[in-house]
């Protein structure tokens, strides 16, 4: 029970530029039912607003502790596993799972000391492209193709529901010798394939052609630690020092 | 699929004694994103109203479709599964099951003619136990100990959610040689037991001690058959019959 206590306080609840605040107040509730609390807010349109206070019932504490930040990298950072919930799958297929999966390795990867976020996207429009790319993996929640479009903090709820579930009924948890990387970090190492992929010509930013959206998808499935990562930042170094030569 | 289709169009939402219109509205909604459509009110407090329009956004053909009952009773007539929804077990324990173990059952219901309705209670104080009474079994919803009482609607969805996921997952469902019973005809089994119970001088309906909510779980939790319940009631006309002599 001590860990299930400690993946609960590890998981950041993000909602991308939320147009309306009562949506807010009502993800705060949903998220105090299942027993989360950390909620962070990727520039809001209107927050704080006392339609968020009424519509959080007795879960206030949670939006008196809310973090504001200007943009998803910031939220997102320290975080070493990444949710972003998509209507519709994209031009480059992402890792595509059920909230039922999603809760699961969510629940399989809570020994790892870093945080885990959870994404959600614009009333209006989801997530963008380049929010979706800096997540592992996205997560469809089902529903009628006669209407699809679920409000934001149904969809809050349902995932936390999957996360409360799978959190009381799993034993399970991925053991593993190194802590996973951050996204801060899996952004650096981007930034230096890039740069070195350039440098040697394979890449060229007038032309990307995809290649770094799937060289991201490829990496953030992998979900490295973070003795990998340096062993692929050491690669890179080994490159770029070999060709100015 | 074809059954799939037939069984989301069996399927009521039961809201009882509704405050607040928005939640009727935010309830439609979350219905329609699950490929539910018939919602039932009971004795709402205030309905039709615009609020449950602008919360519904695209549900408002849900809306416009509703069914306004003065009770539970006429709002359950002619079904043959009853789900209660329960924030907490009763004096006397009920059937309880996990909203994935309920929409289970509703999935295997699907080939019985009749309809089936999942019903959910007031804003403040839920179901009162008469309500529940009226129920095969009731689902509760798992939440933090910390604040466990979850919006109106959020139940709705987390229920339609779990109906949706299972109906589009699952392969199986009850054959059955009969039709099952339904929530009439077990009512008037009921009154027509407790009539018996009385003549017989088993039942002192001014000190009932439980007996007749004892009896009503038992015959809710077999779910009996058309057949079996009108061999039940011959023989309590056999047993007054017998009386009369």
């Amino acid at each position: 029970m001590s860990n299930d206590q400690a993946l609960e306080s590890k998981i950041r609840i993000v909602l991308v530029e939320t147009s309306h605040p009562g949506n807010i107040g009502a993800a705060a509730r949903a998220m105090k039912n299942m027993g989360l609390s950390r909620l962070y807010l990727v520039a809001p349109e209107d927050f704080p607003n006392e339609k968020a206070v009424f519509r959080a019932a007795s879960a206030a504490d949670v939006l008196d502790q809310v973090v504001v930040c200007p943009t998803l990298q910031e939220a997102i950072g320290g975080c070493s596993l990444v949710l972003g919930t998509s209507a519709r799958q994209r031009k480059i297929p992402w890792p595509l799972v059920t909230p039922k999966i999603a809760a699961e390795r969510v629940v399989a990867h809570r020994l790892d000391p870093a945080d885990i976020a959870v994404v959600f996207g614009r009333e209006s429009k989801g997530l963008k492209n380049e929010e979706l790319q800096q997540c592992h993996f996205h997560v469809n929640i089902p529903t009628s193709e006669a209407y699809s479009s679920l409000n934001l903090a149904m969809a809050v709820q349902v995932l936390a529901y999957e996360i409360f579930c799978a959190n009381t009924e799993s034993e399970t948890a991925i053991v593993w010798d190194q802590p996973a990387a951050t996204s801060d970090a899996l952004e650096h190492f981007f930034a230096h394939l890039e740069d070195t992929l350039e440098s040697v010509g394979f890449h060229d930013p007038d032309n990307p052609r995809q290649l770094m959206t799937r060289l991201r998808r490829l990496f953030l499935r992998i979900n490295p630690d973070k003795m990998e990562l340096s062993i692929l930042r050491g690669f890179l170094r080994t490159v770029n020092e070999a060709i100015r030569k």
